[in-house]
């Protein structure tokens, strides 16, 4: 079975980064898969992908260096089974508040005895190799989001439920939860003592904690302690380079891009 | 009905820019619509859009600002009347390479006496316009693709076709036809004079003379004259955004985009 | 093979009425071919329908009363092929103005010898019969448009050209192209004299006249002596009434329709 | 941030009047939404709407004057969250029989601290303003169906719950759970006790009171009390005027109805 | 409403064999469910179709002699009403290992007084007959899987839960959970024991007991006990005859099939 | 670029057998493309994927061992560039019956200076190597349909056309043009005269003959000279293995396959 790259470099200590998928195509999601992000993300949940959708993206991802993972829309099992047997390497698993929610994310993420996963990986077996049954366990992260003052309350005793790989900080929902406005780029001092709370549970339990970044922010993220960093997205990259570069062309300076293929 | 700014800027002798739609994504079209564009084109020929996908986006683009084109995938008229009538203001007929071959597409974008479109706009007129019935012949762009050495010896002849309101070269095409390796960045003698020949049968005429191009080259064609120049596309500019933006983050950098609400 | 009963009401000498499917839902297909219409057809032209909702609307029909048929977007053997393949018992073709164009069509509906369709008729087959390959050319009608003035002025001649079933006029284009505005109620003195041409050609050679028209306009259709009418679509129907209910409740009268079940 | 109509009509005492989308159609819901009525509603539990589809009809009617609604198909935060993040500005809660229910369906509205609702509405806030996510928690309506004998019997508590904006009844459910055969225009008199309790809680809690209707029976359910009234659906308009016409056409006399540009 | 013959066939001591649909091709479909077979399951747990696909292939099958019945995902009420609102005839529900669990996936096949369904049959009524809203309690089959050892200890009671069909056994789940290796033709004593003990809960309780099977497997299991026997599914149909004939073909045999009208 | 093993084979002189794609599965088009074909082959023509179909089976197929082509609905530029672009090594064109439509067909599939394709290769590069662009005229096969008399009569002159790789022959269609009942198993000493002309002139021009058969069949059409011969298709392989392997079990025979991993 297809090795997780992301789970050894996160058991060998290392950083990782991402880019995320909100919108549906499986040419893009390929594109990015091959840019040099360490695990690319189909969003169900904000994002615009539903089942069929993820399921094109991750057959179109199969031979891309980046590790195919999936954000669900929910804590819900029959939605996580169905993407690992689409092919996802992990799941990113919203709103996990308490030690029997992220129970819950790892039971639907492993097979007996390590949870009750449902037995039937057609796509899954094609895509990731025919010792996919006996190899899944080993290779398929679990990540619950960390999200809410409840969560992080309960951070410590959540970071030490067997199964879990990383945890993810989605800082527009952490933000909102600890009396803030939400912004990807929050620095407020009540959400910096959240994050460091959150990344000393995880390391302290040999787990990586993650967050959802900007370009900007990225680099100061790593710095402080995240190891699994969402650098951007479709929408946001399409959109931020086309717009820089129609405003270098009209102001008379060369956009700096240069392509050939498209 | 909506003025169509592209047609408006051409005779006012401005240069316009525009961005380019391989991938299949309403939400995408809406965004790169938005990002300072003068055009936004659903590319049905090289893309990856059928008219399923180009009418969702049409439908997704009709408040943005670009004007929404399409790149249909031959000179047929049964396509070209139904994308005009899914709300394009304008197409972009590949390999017109004769007078007759650009009449044909004339013929298909306007309604009788000017041509032999069929009637029935019944999303365009929602989306346009109500007008749009006696308002559609003054708006709708008919874009020629001028990419072989036959369209070329013919090109001052093709520009005199009533009806027709821009050229649009495609560099890779041309150059194959010019026994040159295809490159959007062509700059080999034989492309550049034949591209003088373009402009020039273009401006003679007075309509527009536009091409397919990259960030780095936009400003030169329009320097050397192109009047409708094609910047980057969804695909193009999303990977090399993320990729630039990862490699930032690597080497410590940040990254240098800073976005919320993604 | 299922019998074509719309065929059998021509050759009877009996006007039929329809109704036209412009948006793409199969749900909606199939209620409207339980309306009591005798026809039914899905509109690829300048409906919304591409060749997949096509397939899944005839799918949905099959066991409907009303003959499904679908107007092509373009006199094009290949998609005229692709909708009887899928169970479309008739083909209404746009733009048909000339003997040549007219025989076009037919080889297009036809086996050889009578025509050069090609065979394998998978969905047809299942869908109307094991005979389908022996019975088609005897059940399947073969309806070109007269749209425009040149149309008209050829209509004698085509309505001789063998295979032929019954001509259908656009109002709207034909309008055009006798330099009227688009009306589908259109009775100018121009238009109710190329109307009159164009039945009496047809009758003269066993063939039935068709119009696109409105509920107000069938009846007085019918007795100018058409005899393949549709009456509304389903786009007409659904906001007609949907906005004269929402009047009347608001004006404190009952809306007049009553149903369980939805 | 777009101004959630229906909420102002309901604080002010008025009473609403909507439309139903059963099938799956973006024109059709566009159409509808500009029809007359105050909401329009894409039926997820017993139309044949998915998200993706559901998520097309909510961009398609971004600009109409309708209020844009969605019944999820069950009391789940997941769902509630990615129609809400699609651009809905209700959403219809099925089966809510408790306070416990109640509350669950109010939190997967709002975001905290009035609520557990995930923040990222990215299309959401193309779509109805770039203040979305401060804005949000006023315009967002949350209607919980109230369609059983122990969600009346809870009808007071439930009432209460703050964050509710309306009760939604389902006569057919209702009808059912009272052992009643279903019936959109049910009046029995323990159906018309219940329907009254419902109104009496509601109106007690400044909450306005909504049920499914018909056209005939809708001026009766207003008069009876009810200010959000669904008066018919896509499938039910169509088929009922279609058929009306055609019948109308038969017995020779006019369809009435006019319209061009279908 | 259509007589469910599986149910009848069940009740009447009989075996019963079916196909299993894990692609998502509506044409497959209809195919299979004319191919001798008992009923054909669409599988929406470790299948490919979603809600949308699922409707489309339900809607296919509409004439076919085999009962269409779906695998849901999870044990939903939302879900499994969707299903049987599309038109399916029975649910195979995942994992129910307690009778709570059991009673809850009843509560979602049947309306009141025997559960909790929520009433729209609006393609059911169009499919399976106008009488549907009284009818369907009798004629639909609720069918939980019995796969973890934590239901084979249940079984007894579980079987006694009112409402209850037949029970179906996915060999690859219990399997896991009895500690083997996953295998659809599982033969371990261990195994072999718990599905005698499945079997006998089942006939003790009038109930029928079913198996996930193989076309080597299925006398075997027929002969065992089993009265529900899935035989092969759509892709291991196609591969394993594709690849016999080619295989046939290659050594110089004939395929040994012979066929028209592909 | 990948190499086009059916393009070497024949040039070896060796028969390759293929499969047939008739329904739009994905997952059944990579199946079969491991079941030890030499191509597989999606069909536009007959079968039921239109464009966006085609596109995610070939991409599905990107790594299997069958080479993957297409039959395209028709003899048309526009769509034969198109699904060369997604992917395809190779593309059936139907009904060439003279020497001018051959040329047109090899236009359409060559570059400049052999034909006139257009460049544009995005996803093809993507799945067949980087240097597609130079490589593409030498790897992908154009394959004209050869399937009326006419055709016949012209056969030797368009087996010289410059570069036609192989011919194909539809049974159906060449039966009917000979007078004879469309039958893919078709040996009327006139067909068969027909296709020993057909092969005389492939193999006289070095290239090689082809023929859509049937398991049966298939040995035979390959002892008679052909070279490129289709042995069954999803929809004809699921078929008859479903209905033999339940005829069997009720037999109380074992049916004979034994299959895991389903």
């Amino acid at each position: 079975m297809r090795e997780n790259t992301l789970k050894s470099a996160w058991l060998g200590g290392e950083s990782t980064m991402g880019l995320w998928l909100t919108s549906t195509s499986p040419l893009m999601a390929r594109r990015l898969a091959h840019s040099g992000a360490d695990y690319v993300c189909v969003d169900m949940q904000h994002g615009t992908s539903d089942y069929t959708q993820a399921l094109a993206m991750l057959m179109a991802m199969e031979r891309a260096p980046a590790v195919p993972i999936v954000r669900v829309p929910w804590n819900e099992p029959g939605i996580i089974g169905r993407v690992l047997d689409a092919g996802a390497m992990g799941v990113i698993v919203p709103m996990v508040n308490t030690v029997a929610e992220a129970e819950a994310a790892v039971r639907a993420c492993r097979y007996p005895p390590h949870g009750s996963r449902s037995n039937g990986p057609i796509i899954a077996a094609d895509a990731l190799g025919p010792d996919y049954a006996t190899g899944a366990d080993q290779q398929i992260v679990c990540i619950p989001m960390i999200e809410t003052s409840e969560a992080v309350s309960n951070v410590g005793a959540i970071a030490r439920v067997p199964g879990i790989d990383a945890f993810y900080v989605g800082p527009g929902d952490l933000s909102r939860s600890l009396g803030l406005v939400p912004d990807l780029e929050q620095m407020a001092p009540t959400f910096v003592a959240a994050a460091r709370q959150i990344i000393d549970a995880a390391e302290a339990n040999g787990i990586a904690a993650g967050i959802h970044s900007t370009p900007a922010m990225s680099a100061a993220r790593i710095d402080f302690g995240f190891r699994m960093v969402t650098v951007t997205s479709d929408l946001q990259a399409a959109e931020m380079f086309a717009r820089s570069s129609i405003e270098a062309v009209r102001s008379g300076d060369s956009g700096g891009g240069s392509a050939s293929g498209y």
